[in-house]
């Protein structure tokens, strides 16, 4: 048995590629389990709910040597604890190659798309499965999330039409009005504690000889989270010294206008941003304009800025 | 332009691969140029002859940058020199995953088969193009000569099922009188230095904390190999000593009757390869029997032995 997951503080690109990828690897002979490293952030539930699906099982510590397939990630740091103990069979993603290495010959599948479920419905047609309508919503409701409903920069073509091709078997008419419904459930924060907020889209990176943590919360409510940042800044800098970070971001991207302004929580962080991004910085907070994809333009920069 | 290349010390399946998928490349619109990484062997300089197809040239140092297209291996100890600085944009390969990494998202295409030949057939089939009858003789060619005509033990289904669908395209009724043409080709040892003899077919791996190098000379001639056993043996000593390698094998495999001995050229690998593998070594030679494999049975055998 394959245990199929994504990366930690899953969004809902990691829980629906779970999932989708378990039910095919399953349909084509390979039984499979989907698994989260995290609870559901406020959209992912919501698109679980809409599909009448249960949330995949938190991943319990996996023996070493158990076969794994790993969705929308590659990297250590944002895997399962024991990674390196486990036999990597399967890896189907979007971002860039880190540090993963196999013990043997394995299936890997990257593609520089934005979304792993666009991958995934590729793998469908290759294979000549049929996308089945519960799938087709989950995969949908993924694009829809990470390209901000094609806002994002690291959006393609073949995003585009495979959330044409799916809208229609998922029975969704009206895409733009279960997007704006996905991102207004991803906004409702009302009672998430500060330092769930920082950790809902959440990821380390290395970068250089240092460890980053770059948090990530989409809105259609941005003031809503600027009326937070006194605690924000307490929770980021909590996490700082709790991880032995070098440095931390929370970028806060408005969905609608598709703009991203970034809390900054010490002078550390302000000297990198300034020079990485040729941005000022003032009242803890640096205005990144249209920067809002952390894979495609802040991750970038900021290695850009650390391999000098 | 993408430049396209396989493995030092190249095979027919790496020179074939970068010509076949340098053409695919260019034919779904990315321009892309194969090269090769050291000379031709003369199993590969047969195929090429037969078919008509002139050499890819020698990689010349590329600039820092550079937009490159591996296949059939990914790590830095097999690639071009200055691979960290290059831009990695493309991987097609069959071997384990090592310690590559890309800078930005990249398509990474990695299947447990037998040849990177067959994951270029499945490429052409999911793109919908017509595999031209050079390229199916030889992605053909590829097969034959990486599975040892289907003997390896890393053969597949999918690679059997590529050369049957492949050999009509390339007008090859006579399968296996091709295959023993190559074989036989690849056995005319009779001009080559014990030094290139050594080179042929040789990658150097990470083994714990040791680095060692294992050549594999696959012949329908055992006896002439073994006739210039001493000759090979200083080949040995001296590519050892030159690149301060841990440890260096050569594998003698027996094509036809699928066995491998190997030369032993210390004590230091005489302890390890007895541990390893648990048969005795004396007279320079470890008989490995049906181990014939590096890929799936040599290496990972000795990577077991330096995990312990």
């Amino acid at each position: 048995m394959i245990s199929v997951f994504g990366h930690l503080n899953p969004d809902t690109d990691a829980i629906t590629a779970a999932l989708v990828y378990a039910h095919f690897l399953t349909r084509t002979g390979t039984p499979a389990t989907p698994y989260r490293l995290g609870e559901l952030n406020h959209e992912t539930a919501y698109v679980l709910r809409e599909a009448g699906v249960n949330a995949p099982d938190l991943l319990a510590a996996l023996p070493v040597g158990s076969s794994v397939a790993l969705v929308d990630h590659n990297e250590s740091a944002q895997s399962a604890p024991n990674l390196a103990e486990l036999d990597v069979r399967y890896v189907v993603d979007h971002h860039k190659l880190g540090d993963l290495s196999t013990a043997q010959p394995a299936f890997l599948r990257f593609e520089p798309l934005g979304c792993t479920g666009t991958l995934l419905l590729k793998l469908h047609r290759e294979a000549g499965l049929s996308v089945e309508p519960t799938d087709a919503r989950l995969l949908l409701s993924a694009i829809l999330s990470d390209t901000l409903q094609f806002r994002s920069p690291t959006t393609t073509d073949t995003d585009r039409d495979a959330a044409a091709f799916l809208a229609p078997i998922a029975g969704i008419s009206d895409v733009e009005g279960y997007a704006m419904q996905m991102f207004a459930a991803k906004s409702d924060l009302g009672d998430m504690p500060a330092d769930k907020l920082l950790k809902m889209d959440y990821k380390v990176f290395p970068l250089g000889s240092e460890t980053w943590g770059i948090g990530m919360v989409e809105t259609t409510n941005p003031a809503y989270v600027f009326g937070r940042q006194a605690e924000l800044l307490s929770a980021m800098q909590a996490e700082k010294a709790a991880s032995k970070l070098s440095g931390i971001l929370l970028g806060v991207v408005d969905i609608l206008n598709e703009t991203n302004r970034t809390l900054i929580v010490s002078d550390t962080e302000a000297e990198v941003v300034q020079a990485a991004f040729g941005v000022p910085t003032e009242q803890h907070l640096a205005d990144l304009g249209k920067l809002i994809s952390r894979k495609k333009q802040i991750v970038p920069a900021l290695e850009a800025y650390f391999a000098q």
